[in-house]
């Protein structure tokens, strides 16, 4: 089902107002909560408004929740989101990173006790935007198993950067799982076994049963994703396990707050934490002329040979800069199930449907 | 054949003064090489010493190479090290963004038309040892194919980072590419084929014979290796092909040098070019109680539940670390190959061999 963007967006500022967000607020989380719809990451949209209800209705996510500053430096921040929306908590934090970054070059920010955030190259390209190198990263609930563990200790764990060029901002986003939990959802819904080097079950083997995966997950009794690169060593799974310690120590580590490994959903704090840094990339020299090697590089990129079979080499951002220019004026996919959800939420809450 | 540390070290030296490296050049080049060696990083230790050899008789390596700056801020450089030995460039480079991170907290420094620099945590680790967090990146030659295509656009692209904490220092230190060239020569060697996902032939199909693949990569005929998380996207391989361009877009496209797909081994200049970063953690609070989190959280990963038929979980950086402790006051060891090839160069430069 389509639905135009227009009607989505103004049923979800009106829903985010009726939990009691200010209207700039409601806007805030709506916007970031579309950018997903809009750029083809369904699984960050809208899909997500049952999981922000249950968290926002259970008091996980305080409503009134006031951002406070641990500690600063000119170059820096620490911060405490109080149990804040995580898109709040993140747009604050990322703009006050750029606001370091205009006036001494780079800022760097950490952020504790927040809320899943959505899509982490929202705030990166708030950065790019500004003409900025963007980075982002948060941790999530532990569902990453360490190389040769049998025990989730690390989360999806993502890792974002932008970086401005024409004609598309380069915009790395991903998890450093192999694959994020939502794959393995699909899979399981479509009674298929799970590709090799994707999930372990309790015991640290290889486990191509996404029920069992999703299961254990849950009950949190073992087992897991595997990092980027899988299984072993052997393809490099020891690179995407230390590339999610990484995620772990710049958002939780250097905020005081919960690693991955203690970072629960079913709690009263989550306590999911980010971290954004913003660097004004002119403090290297010439913008412009480093903007255009940057444009030059990802143009050869996309010209470089194409395997058998494909037609194009992308660059990280271009998929999504494309299906947001199509889908901006028009409209959204919106699943049934979703669109029933989004219903029941409104109805409960007492909020406008605004004939969506 | 194991040989003692303290002669190896002493024949690096008097090899390097040969080439006409001042003794405290030739005293960082060695201990950069050595302690790969004592890491049991064998591929990038004294295993090298023929290929620096070629680079510095070829004269694609200056022995009278200058550091130049080509801009600079409080927080920032950008460096020319104007074909420079690849080991004083980056020990220069990492040296000032340390400088500046005990100032004013951070220090970024890119360096552009620099050779080969060894191991990347060898860099990190000097941040580390001033208690700083260190990244160091470097691009090397176009060895790593970006999802769909079928020729190699990106090189090696190492990334490190250091943090401290006890026992063990948290050192990252991997190629963003499934593995790096030097396995799949050891494939090569042992005639077996290569593991699924790892290679490419000329026309971007997967390939197993590691003969074809490294021919085809001496001649730039095509084809080459995988990205972390392997060919295609169903392992996350556009994920390691991202870290290869944001690898590139801080060592190349911020020092205006050369991106991998330029650099090139057999010319004049090689144009490798590398980025280091210093960031003093005290920056987001208190670094006690912040390496204290990094040592905890490190601790409950070792001690986390091992697969089955395994019996430790490590930690980056644990290994070498055990491994140095071993070696540092008595032997390494020594290929005889490599053995029969240093004193070859030794005896063609005239060097003393110091009864090696």
């Amino acid at each position: 089902m389509q639905i135009d963007v227009s009607k989505v967006i103004n049923f979800c500022e009106s829903l985010f107002s009726g939990y009691g967000f200010t209207s700039d607020e409601s806007k805030i989380i709506t916007d970031v909560l579309i950018r997903a719809d809009l750029y083809g990451i369904e699984s960050h949209g809208i899909h997500r408004l049952v999981r922000y209800n249950e968290e926002i209705t259970s008091g996980q996510v305080d409503v009134k929740a006031k951002i406070q500053t641990v500690f600063e430096t000119g170059i820096s921040a620490c911060l405490d989101a109080n149990k804040s929306m995580g898109q709040l908590a993140a747009v604050h934090a990322m703009n006050l990173a750029i606001q370091k970054a205009k006036i001494v070059g780079c800022g760097m920010v950490t952020i504790r006790n927040s809320n899943h955030f959505g899509i982490a190259s929202y705030y990166t390209e708030m950065a790019a935007a500004q003409d900025l190198i963007g980075v982002s990263m948060s941790n999530t609930e532990a569902i990453c198993v360490p190389t040769f563990g049998a025990q989730a200790m690390t989360g999806t764990n993502a890792m974002a950067l932008a970086m401005p060029a024409e004609p598309y901002t380069f915009s790395y986003d991903a998890s450093t799982t192999v694959v994020p939990r939502g794959k393995l959802e699909v899979y399981r819904k479509n009674n298929t076994q799970l590709p090799d080097h994707w999930a372990l079950d309790e015991n640290g083997k290889p486990c191509v049963d996404a029920s069992v995966v999703i299961e254990n997950i849950i009950a949190k009794a073992g087992g897991g994703i595997a990092p980027l690169g899988g299984l072993g060593t052997l393809h490099g799974g020891h690179k995407g396990y230390g590339l999610s310690v990484i995620v772990d120590l710049f958002s939780a580590v250097m905020s005081g707050g919960l690693t991955s490994n203690y970072v629960n959903r079913k709690k009263d704090i989550a306590g999911i934490c980010h971290y954004f840094m913003a660097i004004d990339y002119g403090i290297f020299g010439d913008k412009t002329s480093i903007k255009n090697n940057m444009s030059k590089f990802l143009q050869e990129l996309r010209d470089s040979k194409k395997a058998e079979g494909q037609n194009r080499v992308y660059t990280h951002g271009e998929r999504s800069s494309e299906m947001m220019a199509q889908r901006k004026n028009g409209q959204i996919p919106v699943n049934e199930k979703t669109l029933e959800e989004m219903l029941n939420i409104a109805k409960k809450l007492g909020t406008d449907t605004l004939s969506l």
